[in-house]
Formats: structure tokens, C-alpha cells, sequence
């Protein structure tokens, strides 16, 4: 999918949500597990059934299928090949935060991109060039890097400052631009770091941003909007937690649709303010 | 395995080599492919077997096994389980540099450290205390967290100065030594970075370091060992492909023995000349 594809699945929904698919075993509804072979699967499977028409984009964490091991790794291929065979208008990240350098990153990039097909991968920048080129190769295929992340952590190094006054993730974002192109590089940005979007639009005016923290960590969706909007909307944003656990009853799948709505909602009054759709 | 267990074995085989198994479906030997079912495992029984006397560690690497699928993570199991089965001295590296907060981070370590029971992990610590604590709360197993890497993309970021002068990579160490001692903390460095080591060693003298890039990236194990060896060995020190692909015939795993005995000759000549062992 190119971004004028995937901006035009945003005016259609007038949403740019998200859904993180981060799937715990010892959080889904008991009936599930009491009565399914495949528990994180058909997890999966209701609650992108009751929220596809919701969103434009689902995000499974790999770390929470890898934590089952081969077994857990077997529902994320599942819940992959679901959303390609149902839903393939729908926006597939690989949240894995890999980066590893030209003979390895290779492998990690195949492994997404052929292998399991899906649209996009998140990558560490930590390791440079040579450990994000690799998976930069793959035509009509996302690299979402890592830039400033919506943790605590991130004051770490990712705010370190050199003598210019240059942040670490604002060199991330002027040295990978040089890289590829906003057709092939997305960038993460916290939702709790949402004034700081205002420096990373100047580096970074056109490209698509991943934003994670809305919802269960607390940043504000028209803070985002205010500082992140571009003309092809240019965010993602995603949310996990407050949509997929928001309840552990036979109803999570329509409690789950509700809170995804009231997201798409308010981002729906934000693409018409902004111009960006001409109707509600 | 804490640090002195780790340290006798390296004295006990006079070897601080470690041994990537960084297992290349395309590059097995034809006759494995024909012949197994599992020709990956297989392939890295082989190879242990071989050299489970030249070496005190084993690092697969996860990009490898996870570029075939749920398959793939299935051969990588079976390898940590057979090492841990017949050759429990070994040191497992389960190489994934992973890197993600709380939430997901739990998961990863989760994974790894308790269903996969590998002794250490390796991390990217692009995203700060939060992303890497989780694999700290694990007693008795290892964090080995990325600094200077010995690719040629360690130049984008990891060789950023602040206006002190520090890199980095060095802030890295600073920060990171806080979060945990040198019984839980490990830290990537590159042999191409010898030179490096000795304004390392100033920060973390007595961590352990994880050096790639002996072999096929041709860094100096002299070097490495001149100015990275500590009062308990403090390296160990790994080779790949230069040893598991030595050889793609009948021989093979004889081959990679015979490489990985020149490098062990080597090892065992510096650890006496540097005095941790009193004879060769």
C-alpha cells in the first residue's frame, strides 16, 4: 500500500486509528480459553471482525506472540493471513522493533516481508544505516523507525543533545530521511512527547508518523493532531490497551468497537477541521 | 551462570570463544538439505557437537530461525534445549536486541528468559531504562545491552558527542551501570573498535563484553585482548560465519572445529600471557 492509498483509506473511514494487536494470553476473556484450541487467534479474529470498519490499521507487538514461543508465533502467521484474506484494505505493521546490520537485517526484513507479507515494519535505528537499509530494499514495503518513543526511557538518549543543540531522535530523523523516502520511511512518535512534534515536522514535513500513547498512556489526540496533521493526514495512531481490553466478558468484541469509535470519532472531527475530509 | 562460573570455564578451556549460530538455510550443505527433516537443527547439532570443547558460548541468532517462520523458531527451540540437555556448561546468547517498555518488555523477557531458559539476551538500549529493566528483574540471567556495535552504521548514532565530548555509546555504559551490576550486565562492542576499548574499560573495567567481529569482519583479536581483557577474562569474544561455514561438504562440522581451534589456540596464548591462565 503507498501513502496515497492508505491517505485515501483514512478520508473513506475518516479515521486514522490504529488497533495494537498486543494479545496477552493471561488478559483474554476466560471463555475463550476455556473453549478454543487457538485462544490468542480467535482473539484476534473477534476483535478485528467488530473493529475492521473502525480503523485503518492493526499493529500485532510481536513480543507478545514470541513470549508463547513457536506456538505463539503460529497465531501471530494466523492472525496475519486473516486480516490479508478478509480485510485487505487494511494497513499490516509488524511491530518487532528490530535493527540488525546487512546480513542479518536482510533475514529480518525477508522474514516480514516475504514471509509473512505483511506492510510495514518497526526498526531500531540504534545500529545505523547498514541495519536499516536492509529492510529499506523491499519495494512498496514500510520501514517505521524508531525516533522519539512515548516512554519514560526515551529522555534516556533519545533527548541527548549535541553541541548544536541537536536531539539524538532529531538526527535519527535528518540522517535516515537521506535514507529513502516518504513513500518507504514512517517515524514513532509519542503521543506524550505530542509538542515536540512541532521540531520533528520541520525535519520531517511529509512523512507518515506512527503515534503511540493515546488511550492507556494518556497523550492528547488533538495535541497530535494540532502539531502532527499533514496533507495527507500523515499519523497513525495507534492504541491497544483501552480498545482490545476494555472488557473481559462474552461482550469484549463489542466493548472493544465501542472504544475504538469514540477514537474514530474524535479523529473524524479532526480530519474536518483540519480540512482534510469535506464532511463529517 | 553467574561471572566466576563463566570465568572458569574460560580458564577450564582456556577458550573465551563464542560461536554465532547464525544458521543460513542457503548456506547448509546440500546433503543436509536433502537428507533432514529439520535440516536446520541438524545442521547446528553438527556444529555443536564439534566445537562444544573450543568454545564456553553459543549465540544463535533470532533473525535467522525467525525468517523461516513458526519453523524456523521450532529449529531454534530444539538447538537451545539440545545445548542445554548434553552440553549445560554452555553459555546460551539468544542474539535478538530487542528493546521495548514495561508492558511489552515483561514479554520478552518472559520469552526468553523463562520458556526458552537461555542464561542472556541481547537488547538495544535505544529506548532507554524502561525498555531494558524488564530483562533485569530476571536473578541469574544476563541483559547484554548494545553500545558500540561493530558495523560500519555504529558511525550514525552510537559515535554522537555531546557537548562534553561524550558519545553515545558512552552514555550508554554510564547510564546503564546504574540499573545493574556487572553480575547481570553485559555489553556489545565491536573488535573493529579495539581501539575504543580502552576508553571503555574506563567506564565499565570489570563488565563483561560481548565482541563480534573477529573472523569474517576481520577485527584484531590481539587488539580485543590487549585492551579488553579484565582480571576475569571480562571477553567473550565471537566468530559466525568464518567457523560454521568453513566448509559446505560432508566435512563440515570437522572444518568449523578446525576453525574454531585456531581462534581457541589464540585465545588460550593471550590468557597466558595476560597471566588468567598458568599454562597453555
Amino acid at each position: 500500500m503507498n501513502k496515497e492509498e492508505l491517505f485515501q483509506e483514512i478520508q473513506k473511514k475518516r479515521s486514522f486509528l490504529c488497533i495494537g494487536l498486543d494479545t496477552d494470553i493471561r488478559k483474554i476473556p476466560q471463555f475463550i480459553k476455556e473453549t478454543s484450541e487457538d485462544p490468542i487467534f480467535d482473539f484476534n479474529k473477534a476483535i478485528i471482525d467488530a473493529t475492521q470498519h473502525l480503523c485503518v490499521a492493526y499493529k500485532p507487538n510481536l513480543a507478545f506472540y514470541e513470549s508463547m514461543g513457536s506456538f505463539g508465533l503460529k497465531s501471530f502467521e494466523k492472525t496475519v493471513l486473516y486480516l490479508q484474506q478478509n480485510y485487505p484494505e487494511q494497513f499490516i505493521i509488524a511491530d518487532a522493533k528490530r535493527g540488525d546490520i546487512g546480513n542479518t537485517g536482510e533475514q529480518y526484513a525477508k522474514s516480514f516481508f516475504e514471509h509473512l507479507k505483511v506492510d510495514a515494519l518497526t526498526v531500531s535505528p540504534y545500529m545505523g544505516a547498514d541495519s536499516v537499509l536492509p529492510s529499506l530494499k523491499h519495494p512498496n514495503k514500510w520501514t517505521i523507525l524508531l525516533a522519539l518513543t512515548s516512554n519514560e526511557g526515551s529522555e534516556d538518549f533519545q533527548m541527548m543533545q549535541d553541541a548544536n543543540g541537536e536531539y539524538l531522535f532529531e538526527r535519527v530523523l535528518r540522517i535516515s530521511k537521506s535514507w529513502a523516502d516518504d513513500e518507504q520511511l514512517m517515524y514513532v512518535v509519542g503521543a506524550t512527547k505530542a509538542q515536540m512534534l512541532e521540531r520533528i515536522r520541520l525535519i520531517v514535513p511529509n512523512h507518515f508518523l506512527l503515534v503511540p500513547g493515546v488511550g492507556s498512556q494518556n497523550g492528547s489526540l488533538e495535541e497530535v493532531a494540532q502539531y502532527g496533521l499533514n496533507r495527507q493526514c500523515g499519523l497513525l495512531v495507534n492504541a491497544s490497551r483501552s480498545i482490545i481490553y476494555a472488557d473481559d466478558t462474552e461482550v469484549f468484541a463489542i466493548r472493544a468497537a465501542e472504544e475504538a469509535e469514540k477514537l474514530r470519532r474524535q479523529m473524524s472531527e479532526l480530519l474536518y477541521q483540519y480540512k482534510l475530509v469535506d464532511s463529517l
